[in-house]
């Protein structure tokens, strides 16, 4: 909780809650026994617990349809702690270990049985009047997607949409996961139900991309330093790629993602978010609506795209079978729970743009994908050349100016210049200015998850997803789908498992003599 | 001689000669005896030659008073070459000693004595005769300032200014190093006779700072790259430092130093030369007379100082006693050669403007000395804050944009820049991003002399001092002279040896509201 000394970087430690301190509440999770639950929100609500103790009266109620108890609740829990901790993470010891076990509370009950969330009232009410809670509530929907209307529309049925203790002023909120929606229409269905039982403000649409520390860094690069802004526009800037690349195929996930691809899995959500970081305005303050006014106005700055559009500028593609680091990948239509004629893209290329005054005429292209040859985040700036070669009659090797901000693994930044080669020529080479964030600020930045949970209970949703944003992108998402859709293809490009993608999407950056920049 | 790859910096070898190809010729060099000859010319000569090997009728005569004979003056050098090698070059093996010996040559004569550049013209026609040379020579004159025109006079005089063998097409030319006169008149009297024997074109004046790569460097820096000079001006840079710190004090140099004073041994040539560089507007082209042309309109910006601004401006200091890195250093004063009421300046702080639509505004601060703690060459370009600090509201670190070329030791470039500290807060911390020429090129960047030799050698002129140039900066540094000698002051602050110098100069950039940056 120390502030963190300024004068030497590499001894900085994390910042602790500053300033603001969240008030004690009650979160309750929904789908308590499942994977997101076990995996991530456990172990990172005990590590955040661990290193920034929560208030005193804070509590963790697991609502899901197996029967269990408090006792096999917490067990299950701390060896979710020990088993999916992240490496770089000190371990909690024993008594961090009861301390964050005493918190925890399981509730059986079925999500569409009304009685269920009758006794959840109580439930909660009870622990409030046991230890000391104000009847502030976190509703944490870890299930899937099917059941989100279900339980909004149960918890509004028992009142627990609004603060339950007589006499206390407490909150209540609701964190919604991914997929938001398929598309518009069903996005926007889901907006009203949800609508109706909680006020916008109550609802926290959650996008881990923007807990990461480096996605946040995105922003502090852009609009706490004074140079990068001046070169931020078409008029310095040639295009900007973004890469979301995955090295695992779909798994035993074949059949959620035969619904979704990789267009709703990853463009539609963490690439629209990266896209509006790197494109916005400043906004007029660091905050909630400020933020997301701004990557409102980026989003609806990207006109929708027409059939011949579509075709032109989009490319998907299914992995065919290869080898990722050597584990042997098969064709995605051979994967389990996937179509033997599967349409569904594991892939996709794109070449937006994005039309206002800072970046008309820049393309913005982004590549996703399953089965590439490792798991990289990265967004890569390439400015335009200098407007006149001064060294070229002298063998000038072409060194474009590309600044790199890697977003996972090997948190980072790094800008490439040219820089003169030793010797009697004036002959430049590429040579990169370099950042690690893990050697400026130590191993371990904390869980995009724990920032985000916290933000929740501070009442803070700059760094969650505003309906009208959720809705904007669907917007374009639609356009490129419906193209999709109305090309009556029957057959889909497809790459090897472990290669950088089809030969198709080579094409549409080759096209305008650029190149895909490889992590 | 291979050409370097360009796919993997790390991998890059030194350039090689490229396109060009020195012609043969006959360096006769005069002081042959002296320090900078052993120390600097022979051993780099050597390693040229090692390196890329010079062409065969290429020879070297050491001039000198002493008597000699070329076989001790083969041994003496190579010698030399042994003793003054930099660790990281390669060293010779004994073929190319040899090989380097065999092209070496002693002429003894006075510098006065009219006898002696007779038989030195037999000499070298009788070398190209053996050795068929083109009748190509450089007059290297490594002789104290004082014996410049008696040389020059008698090179005339012996018709050595011209090309000498009938029928060939020979060159010749002269290079003359530092110090360059000692204020205005004394530089414009020596130009007028050194002018009266060789054309200006003939005419190589050596400032070895030119031929160091990391100088050459700030122009690949500027012009090879489109991101650095949108920012390079007022509207983005708050002010730039520039800072050349010996750590030795003037040893048994004293003599010398009190004629010279840090002002004309430091700042008349290499701060005024890394100013121009730094400042300077994009040449027509990379070539002697555009750069030039550059460098001398760079140094008519800056308006010679008044009496006021040289008090306000300026602070030249002494060293007092003190230890720098464990060595005891005396008083300045009570160096051997030093009087002991002397006023010579050991240091010197001057805050100067560019009066151009570029700079107007832009202080540049400029500071050397000896016995400083460390020496180091640096260039450091501050730039302003961001117009508006989004996230001050939030604990932000003051995090200035700072640019820091290292032109000696640990050569590179650094860019400071605010990034998020790890943490629920958007707090920043500076952290840099690097560059560091040896991790990229290997160790062993080219001797500064080497690459100035060749250039002589190739007759390009590019990186040396041109007449005009010479003389605007002397109209400066002779204005701030002037004014100290007006001053009617009998003391001079003084610095502890090992500090980094007296508290006027913190004082003069103090009263800005900004700091010193130490390496």
């Amino acid at each position: 909780m120390s502030q963190p000394s300024q004068s030497t970087p590499a001894a900085l430690k994390h910042a602790g809650w500053g300033a603001q301190h969240p008030e004690p509440c009650t979160l309750v999770i929904f789908g308590a026994s499942g994977d997101l639950t076990h995996r991530k929100l456990l172990p990172t609500l005990a590590h955040l617990d661990f290193q920034h103790p929560l208030p005193k009266a804070t509590a963790i109620v697991g609502f899901a349809r197996r029967p269990n108890t408090d006792e096999q609740f917490r067990k299950d829990a701390l060896e979710s702690v020990d088993k999916f901790s992240p490496a770089d993470e000190e371990p909690l010891d024993e008594q961090a270990k009861q301390s964050f076990a005493a918190r925890l509370f399981y509730h059986q009950a079925d999500f569409n049985d009304a009685a269920g969330y009758k006794s959840l009232a109580e439930l909660l009410d009870k622990l409030d009047h046991e230890r000391g809670g104000k009847g502030n509530r976190i509703f944490y929907l870890a299930t899937p997607p099917s059941a989100y209307t279900t339980i909004i529309a149960q918890l509004g049925a028992a009142g627990l949409n609004r603060q339950q203790r007589e006499g206390a002023k407490g909150w209540s909120r609701v964190i919604i996961e991914k997929p938001f929606g398929r598309d518009l229409a069903s996005a926007q269905g889901l907006n009203e139900e949800i609508g109706e039982i909680f006020r916008e403000e109550q609802i926290y649409r959650i996008d881990h991309y923007l807990g990461k520390e480096t996605v946040q860094n995105l922003m502090a690069f852009r609009f706490g330093n004074g140079i990068f802004e001046p070169l931020w526009n078409q008029k310095y800037v040639d295009h900007v790629q973004i890469l979301v690349a995955e090295s695992l195929g779909v798994g035993t996930r074949g059949g959620y993602y035969e619904e979704a691809g990789t267009i709703r899995d990853m463009v539609q959500n963490h690439m629209m978010q990266l896209l509006c970081l790197i494109g916005m305005e400043p906004p007029a303050a660091f905050d909630a609506n400020s933020l997301r006014d701004e990557k409102v106005k980026l989003l609806r700055s990207i006109r929708p795209l027409n059939s011949q559009e579509v075709a032109a500028r989009t490319v998907r593609a299914q992995y065919r079978a290869g080898q990722v680091d050597g584990t042997e990948i098969p064709d995605y239509r051979k994967e389990q729970g996937v179509a033997p004629n599967s349409m569904t893209d594991t892939y996709v290329a794109l070449k937006l743009f994005i039309e206002n005054w800072r970046w008309a005429g820049v393309p913005f292209y982004l590549r996703t994908g399953k089965a590439l040859p490792k798991r990289s985040t990265e967004i890569v700036i390439f400015f335009k050349q200098a407007p006149y070669l001064l060294f070229a009659g002298e063998g000038e090797e072409r060194a474009p100016n590309v600044l790199i901000v890697r977003v996972q693994p090997d948190e980072g930044i790094a800008l490439q210049i040219g820089a003169k080669i030793p010797g009697p020529q004036m002959q430049l080479a590429p040579v990169a200015l370099d950042f690690m964030y893990s050697q400026a600020f130590g191993a371990g930045t904390p869980e995009a998850y724990e920032r985000l949970l916290v933000d929740c209970m501070l009442g803070d949703s700059t760094l969650f997803i505003r309906r009208d944003e959720v809705e904007s992108a669907w917007t374009l998402i639609d356009s490129i789908v419906n193209g999709w859709n109305g090309s009556g293809r029957r057959s889909l490009p497809t790459y090897e498992a472990g290669t950088w993608g089809p030969r198709e999407a080579d094409e549409l950056i080759e096209r305008d003599n650029r190149q895909w920049w490889n992590p």
